[in-house]
């Protein structure tokens, strides 16, 4: 089959064998993935993942071994972190797979993943996707997911002032997100063309160099940029909470000591339930197809790749049907 | 009066002229005083405080302005923190006047501190001290209450298991305050005899070097170093709590990556509410006797500011009767 494989260096094949669906386990045929930073950082050695990246797809069940054979041939998403499920694991039993420590994840951790024409996934990760939603959309559920999962970590009211930092495409699918609430909130980039995304969820906008000086109740930090860090947290209430979406800063000098005296709850987001993400793109299809930049064939995914890559971009898609 | 002042240096001086109180404020002639390490830290620079340090103190109110004449004669601990206390200060009507914008802080901020014969604060911060306080004691209100106010942020049940992170005398107070919950409570510092004292508390003891690769629901971080940020990192839960005492660790490098990827709620926690320290220090007397290590005349608050200077001393007081 055709695959991107990462070691050390991206390359495109067209001889990887097609993987046989463990127990539990669906065989599924990939028609669409996104590319994700996640993935563009693996490149740079993030995880030290090798083998095949990706973990935005949606794709059709072609087999299963020893599950649910009503499956076979529905199109799907599917949550990409595989958990032990057992009945003595405490993330498990609470619905947190997403931090079992015996999981395994979707191209990022010790799983192949979806660049690539087929995959396996356990059963119990994937989601039906509705009639009415595209494939092109539904690449989109992964990283909106991730969005939803704030409103799993804390209560967000029409009580709450919220801002979000950063307009790149993660930041513009947490508007999507945060917009379920009622909570007042404000989106800060540097791009007026991409907060427009913000202004049409009825969000109030504003460019970086304009910014008031003003605290919210809860700040969402999605530059992955040091200075966003601490633009952030400069602009986090006493008692306020600042929701890190972004690894990519870390391991840089920090200054914590405005979380001690105004204690601040800084709290990292990562993968989100995609029942939630779905519903909200079963509903809301249109406005998600800004997010869409560009649609390559599978032969051409190195350029995707590059595409990607580029400042400011939007969803970048890799099309294997 | 006498007084410690500093002003880029710490000198002990006698000529000081006895403050006036402002309107709602009592003038407090100050019976005994604690150093903290904030005092020490303000003496290398911290919070760029010029004046007079010194925020832990017992006192007895020798005069009142415009407020309740009552007071005068009462022996009083206070809140350090002094709020506009305004009906439309958001902090404020919430009981968090400890985050008031406009608010001055003892020893601290704007305020002359206790390391002197008199003090003014408002009325509105006093407590009255009950009889079976000892002087000595009823100075641990100010760091015990600290301790408290983790209770205030987060709820601890017997579900929960807790991780403190150092065996300084604020990790020990915290261990008091802590100790109140119901939840099982593991102490880890570098000091045996240190331990000790948690050990009575009811918590299980563990010296660093022997520490189990195990992982906490709640862990506090009270060392104020680098590596005790780390240590305490890598032992929280995937969505646990780690709870930052201390902002002598701040501004520096920080690898933040765990926080996301585990979605750790890092919460920042200051001041506390006095009263439930109060009351604890009333019904356990005893044994916050041992953190007393030393009380020195006034005379000699210059040696009492060497003494707690020292590597892993307990509380060291200074006697202004």
């Amino acid at each position: 089959m055709k695959a991107l494989i990462f070691n050390g260096k991206l390359t495109f094949v067209t001889n990887m064998p097609i993987p046989e669906p463990p127990k539990d386990e669906a065989l599924i045929k990939i028609l669409m993935v996104g590319i994700c930073n996640t993935d563009i950082e693996i490149t740079k050695g993030y995880m030290n993942f090798q083998g095949i990246p990706g973990h935005e797809f949606v794709g059709i069940v072609e087999n299963v071994n020893n599950a649910d054979k009503s499956w076979i041939g529905k199109r799907v998403v599917g949550d990409i972190n595989c958990a032990c499920g057992n009945d003595n694991c405490e993330y498990c039993i609470k619905n947190l797979g997403r931090h079992c420590p015996n999981r395994t994840t979707l191209g990022i951790s010790e799983r192949n993943g979806c660049f690539a024409e087929y995959i396996t996934l356990p059963i119990n990760n994937l989601l039906e996707v509705p009639q009415k939603i595209t494939d092109e959309i539904a690449t989109l559920t992964e990283p909106l997911a991730a969005g939803f999962e704030i409103l799993e970590q804390i209560n967000i009211t029409k009580k709450h002032e919220v801002l979000i930092v950063g307009d790149g495409k993660l930041g513009l699918l947490i508007n999507h997100a945060l917009s379920t609430t009622s909570a007042k909130i404000t989106h800060v980039g540097k791009h007026k063309e991409k907060l427009d995304i913000a202004l049409k969820n009825g969000s109030k906008t504003v460019l970086l160099n304009q910014m008031p000086d003003k605290l919210f109740d809860v700040v969402v930090e999605v530059t992955g940029s040091m200075s966003g860090f601490e633009f952030s947290l400069k602009h986090t209430k006493p008692r306020g909470t600042l929701i890190l979406k972004s690894t990519i800063a870390a391991n840089q000098k920090i200054d914590l000591t405005p979380v001690v005296v105004n204690e601040i709850s800084v709290i990292g987001s990562r993968c989100g339930l995609f029942k939630p993400a779905l519903n909200y793109i079963e509903q809301n299809p249109n406005p998600l197809s800004e997010f869409i930049e560009a649609v390559y064939p599978a032969e051409n995914a190195l350029s995707a790749f590059e595409h990607a890559k580029r400042r400011g971009s939007m969803k970048v898609l890799i099309d294997f049907r």
